[in-house]
């Protein structure tokens, strides 16, 4: 049985802190492309992406050869294990869960590397060594889901250098990379091999994840044509491609989203640990805490939905994932817990 | 490289006869749907599709446990792949192509029953000795993608009782089906056992191939269950589920749809005819032709997308798909052909 945060559809009425989404919300261009888009669902969408795909790669200033779009960042993850067949993984722990659902499925043994909460769970050097000439691919996750912690670029460098020279696939999920400063020093482009793989999403950044579209930025033309080939002829939807070349035109949506997410993540760290609630650093819009095992229970008794992270590997009951709402969102669950534990 | 009908991407302006979409369009209801939905975007899709699937059971009358929604009924065919590994399939030939392409995406062997062209393709008790202790997936289309024939009931009981027997899984893909009349008499739900799948769409019956919405109706809640824990959380979008829940309400779409596409079916292979086309005899919403081999190029320079067949296993450069469209856009199809070939 899989958990993932945003089910809303189990308690109505909440204040959603379970999905990492942009408390902007979505843009309006977006809301009224996917409007527009209704009337053009009559036709089958372009199993290219060709428009789409051609605004990544002028936004991502990328080969568009290289580019390959999927019905969510999920998708890309699940094309990959069906598409390369690895035989053994390596993930990080914590880390989303999705990335050994994925590999499980293809009969691929996952091994883990953990990491330390007394390093507020950053990524260290360890994990090279345990990146073996049996590895057929490494999962990597910057800033880390639901850790909130980017790797250092020094170290991404070496886990990069030691995957290409082991033959061995490197991902690094990126969704969440855009939602903290200075993200390009922090992205694996600076050091993409042939077998290495960068995935992105609309669903956060975008605040769409209803309509699911991601994308992935290959390190080769054959690794992107084998994703390509790989699943179904039309996994992006034609409300999901009109969504995507309309955010991307969206000019000052990244800059004014990493300053309200930057401020308000140091806002609500801060309030959270004047009241008591224990809180890993982070840079992402979402804060991993520690607090009583009750505690979700206790906030949806006050109309608040909360990441429990028992179900990831490495933490325990105790642990849950809070997203950056808005300022008043963020007052509200403040407020809810200094009035739950007063 | 795959091909498919639909892709209008590729040329501008012009009468898709080349996608198999009723001819009737998308019910208002759906479109409006879809462009509501848009602001319910900002959440994470049901990953249960718990209101739809509620839905499609009432529909279906089929219990709501052995309903699994996917992102088209193509999804759901690959879906069968990797929940099933199956090592050896027995598909018809000419039919669907992406059966083949999802087998040989898990290593699955790809035996092949030809048609015979003869009996206007239509399956007969052949098949039969064609599964054997060997076969571990049998895929039907009924009526047949691209040669427009239903099987006999009798038929299809014998081959339900032959699967059961030798332990296969029996896929009745049957997105045509209602299309055509009396079409409960022809659906695996009368035959279906425990390994029996049965997939359908929303994609040709509501001309909402855009949305990308397909579902399966699983002989076992076992097969549900794996079905649904296969690939990622969330591969239905939210104008997905909301399109199919009110394309569900519009009552009278089937007989509506039936009456026109039987009529004008007749009305397009008559003329086809008596311009001296050759038309295999059909009940579904597409008709397969035998023209000279630059039939599509020579309509195409007249405006009209017409489906090439060269692709489909059985067939040649001189066969070719038709879809029923509209009766205006049906008899501009006549009269490009007569002004072409005068």
């Amino acid at each position: 049985m899989r958990t993932h945060g945003g089910n809303i559809y189990l308690s109505s009425q909440m204040i959603d802190f379970s999905a990492n989404i942009n408390p902007l919300g979505m843009p309006d261009a977006v809301r009224k492309a996917v409007m527009e888009s209704a009337q053009n669902c009559v036709h089958y969408p372009d199993p290219c992406c060709t428009n789409l795909t051609r605004a990544l790669a002028e936004f991502e200033q990328f080969p568009t050869e290289q580019i390959v779009c999927g019905n969510g960042a999920a998708d890309l993850i699940y094309r990959i294990a069906h598409a390369f067949h690895p035989r053994h993984a390596l993930l990080l722990a914590p880390s989303f869960s999705e990335y050994a659902f994925a590999m499980r499925e293809v009969g691929c043994s996952v091994a883990e590397y953990t990491l330390n909460p007394e390093q507020d769970y950053q990524l260290d050097d360890g994990v090279l060594s345990a990146i073996t000439a049996e590895t057929d691919i490494v999962f990597l996750c910057t800033p880390n889901n639901p850790t909130g912690q980017r790797i250092p670029p020094d170290l991404l460098k070496k886990v990069a250098e030691k995957c290409r020279e082991s033959g061995a696939f490197l991902v690094s999920d990126e969704c969440f990379l855009r939602f903290s400063e200075n993200a390009a020093r922090y992205s694996l482009r600076l050091f993409l091999h042939e077998h290495g793989i960068i995935l992105n999403a609309f669903t956060k950044l975008y605040a769409m994840p209803g309509l699911r579209l991601g994308y992935a930025l290959c390190g080769s033309d054959a690794v992107a044509g084998k994703l390509r080939e790989t699943g179904q002829y039309w996994s992006v939807s034609v409300p999901a491609q009109a969504a995507g070349i309309a955010a991307l035109q969206v000019s000052d949506w990244i800059p004014r989203t990493v300053q309200y997410v930057t401020a308000e993540c140091a806002f609500l760290s801060g309030e959270l640990r004047k009241s008591g609630v224990f809180v890993y650093d982070s840079v992402a819009n979402f804060l991993l805490i520690q607090a009583s095992s009750d505690f979700a229970e206790r906030m949806k008794q006050r109309g608040i939905l909360i990441r429990k992270c028992e179900d990831f590997h490495g933490l325990t009951d105790a642990h849950f994932r809070i997203a950056v709402r808005t300022h008043d969102e963020n007052l509200a669950l403040i407020s809810a817990i200094r009035e739950e534990y007063k």
